[in-house]
């Protein structure tokens, strides 16, 4: 089947998800402990000798492992962050060894809701414990340990990606050469939360949620993780880019006075919180909503965020996006800020998108004009 | 009861809706005939001999009849819009005969999806016509016929009812000597749209929606209504607002590790979303977002919204407030560019607010100073 598959000079090509087993007990932030788990993960590009020139690549709320390159039994399902890595794109894969990751807590065969609770054989369900960011790069550190990776060269999230990538920079300074935070935000504000809410009452007070343990009844609570993909979106796209690509279009028919799809942009939300109900976990959707609200390393130091970043030892790169609305580049100028007065090496670009927060996962040639920039300079 | 109420000298007291019965049949926008409807309304102040003296207030989304003063059997049930109107208020009742109508359609006792349709015998539910503002201004019409007002001196209303006054001004020109706009736009956007669509969305798949027959299924969707409401929240309020109001600040016990609610804004939303789930109509807030979704005057106009206000002859003041995202000060501008074009009287306000689209209802004293200048401006 992959001999069919014509496969561009700049993809990593096929590639195979990786899981890595670990058997000692994890204490997470909450105290809860997780008695093992299984990281997975994927890998693009050759550690070299000195291993130095390893990336992670953190994922967003729905983002995973595989972030790159196709499956041979699924070659239509390229990686997410595909236009970033490769050889000769910006993350180049023939300098660097990237790998990325699915968090603790995924629904994409990291130990998870959906994962079999050793204590009572069935799926964790709604008792699966709560996990953070900082969490997962405890997690993630682990694998980094069993790879053999003492420092990154870099690591690089976008939105709750980068949050991760904050965290590193933080608890782990010593194994962070450079952090690249896209589009992301020290902390959530109430209208942050706000939304996050909003999607988790979607799910929760959806009557097939069974309290988290939908998977026992053979259902799913796909109402409620519609409403909270449809209200996602809205969030992840600008105004400007919503009238762009929709207006008050109608559909064929025009107006029909009633509740059916009749405007293009009800049609859309639709289309896309279908498709995410039908191929996302709720409890995982509740757990990483829940691991945003929670991130905000300045509230552990006193809620001063030049202090939370005193131990950072990296070089960061911020990026924004002009018409995000969910994470606006004032809040990485807060970040900017905090590091600045720490003496850090910062830069920093505001790119002129229409795309709102999902800008960070396009190809806008000015965004990654500076990744390559950023990444060609560093050195392995 | 009465007797023991502590009435303000400013308030217009004690107050006693009124219903007006119509028995000719009504032609919607959509085609579909009413055969007969009732408005229910109130009056504040006295028509004068000449009946020049009128003020119509439209309802925004959630508003009705019972815009000011109080009801004898619920004393604490003050008007919604009660901080305008009244003896020495902005909108005084001592020079202005005050008429506040619940539209078409409501769930307030005008005639709705929860009256009874005279060809079942059952509460219309889903099955009462899709309404416009147009309609609603038909309606509106029609009242003023019964109670002889030939003119308005003004209509006035916030958002939705900004809507109804722009309506007048262009199908009734000859009925209005002042049309005041407030935190209104000319129609929506993609994203207001957007917004809108989850909204019906959570509550057409509420299981208790039953299609919009759950009058007889003895049930409500309340799950679905308090989720409408809870989103409809976050874009009445601006991101500084609730910032300023909840930040992110904890509930006592701090981080549980839960989805309980935690947060101060998540104790906030749940709150008004479980109010409103148990006092709105269901069918009604479906009614009332599509008729949002669907003004456009421009629409019928060629897209040219200069041309739609054409037969306007009102005197106008707009008005819109800083951080107001859901109808922005750039949305009430468009609309003083077209009435300017067409060479009208235009007064138009920027205020400066924390609020957000709230600011409307609000008696911010520059708000409220603009308005009672504009009202005491107009001859009786």
């Amino acid at each position: 089947m992959a001999n069919d598959i014509a496969i561009p000079e700049d993809s990593v090509g096929i590639v195979s998800p990786l899981c890595a087993r670990f058997d000692t007990p994890l204490t997470l932030k909450s105290g809860a402990v997780l008695p093992g788990f299984e990281l997975m993960y994927e890998t693009y590009g050759e550690l070299n000798a000195t291993r130095s020139n390893a990336v992670l690549v953190c994922p967003a709320l729905s983002g995973h492992h595989h972030a790159a390159g196709i499956h041979a039994d699924a070659p239509k399902n390229t990686g997410w962050w595909d236009n970033l890595i490769g050889p000769g794109k910006p993350l180049d894969t023939r300098r660097f060894f990237v790998i990325a990751v699915n968090n603790l807590g995924g629904c994409h065969g990291s130990t998870g809701p959906m994962s079999i609770n050793p204590d009572t054989g069935k799926p964790w369900g709604a008792d699966f414990p709560v996990v953070t960011v900082e969490d997962w790069v405890a997690a993630q550190a682990l694998l980094a340990d069993r790879l053999g990776i003492d420092c990154w060269a870099a690591i690089i999230g976008g939105s709750l990606g980068g949050m991760q990538a904050m965290s590193w920079s933080i608890h782990h300074p010593s194994r962070v050469r450079n952090a690249l935070v896209i589009a992301s935000a020290p902390k959530l504000t109430a209208q942050n939360i706000a939304f996050n809410e909003v999607a988790r009452q979607a799910i929760i007070t959806d009557p097939d949620f069974h309290g988290g343990h939908f998977y026992e009844h053979n259902t799913l609570p796909r109402r409620g993780l519609r409403l909270a993909r449809m209200l996602g979106h809205i969030t992840y796209q600008s105004d400007d880019l919503m009238a762009e690509k929709f207006g008050r279009r109608l559909r064929e028919g025009g107006r029909k006075f009633s509740f059916e799809v009749e405007f293009e942009v009800e049609s859309y939300l639709r289309y896309q919180g279908d498709k995410f109900a039908g191929s996302f976990d709720a409890n995982t959707y509740l757990l990483a909503t829940r691991a945003l609200d929670y991130f905000d390393p300045a509230h552990d130091a006193g809620g001063d965020l030049a202090a939370a970043f005193a131990p950072a030892t990296a070089d960061f790169l911020l990026v924004s996006f002009s018409t995000d609305w969910r994470f606006a580049p004032s809040r990485s100028r807060e970040i900017v800020d905090a590091l600045m007065r720490n003496g850090r090496n910062v830069s920093y670009a505001e790119i002129e998108s229409s795309a709102g927060h999902d800008s960070f996962l396009l190809d806008d040639p000015h965004y990654h004009a500076v990744l390559r920039a950023y990444f060609d300079n560093i050195t392995v």
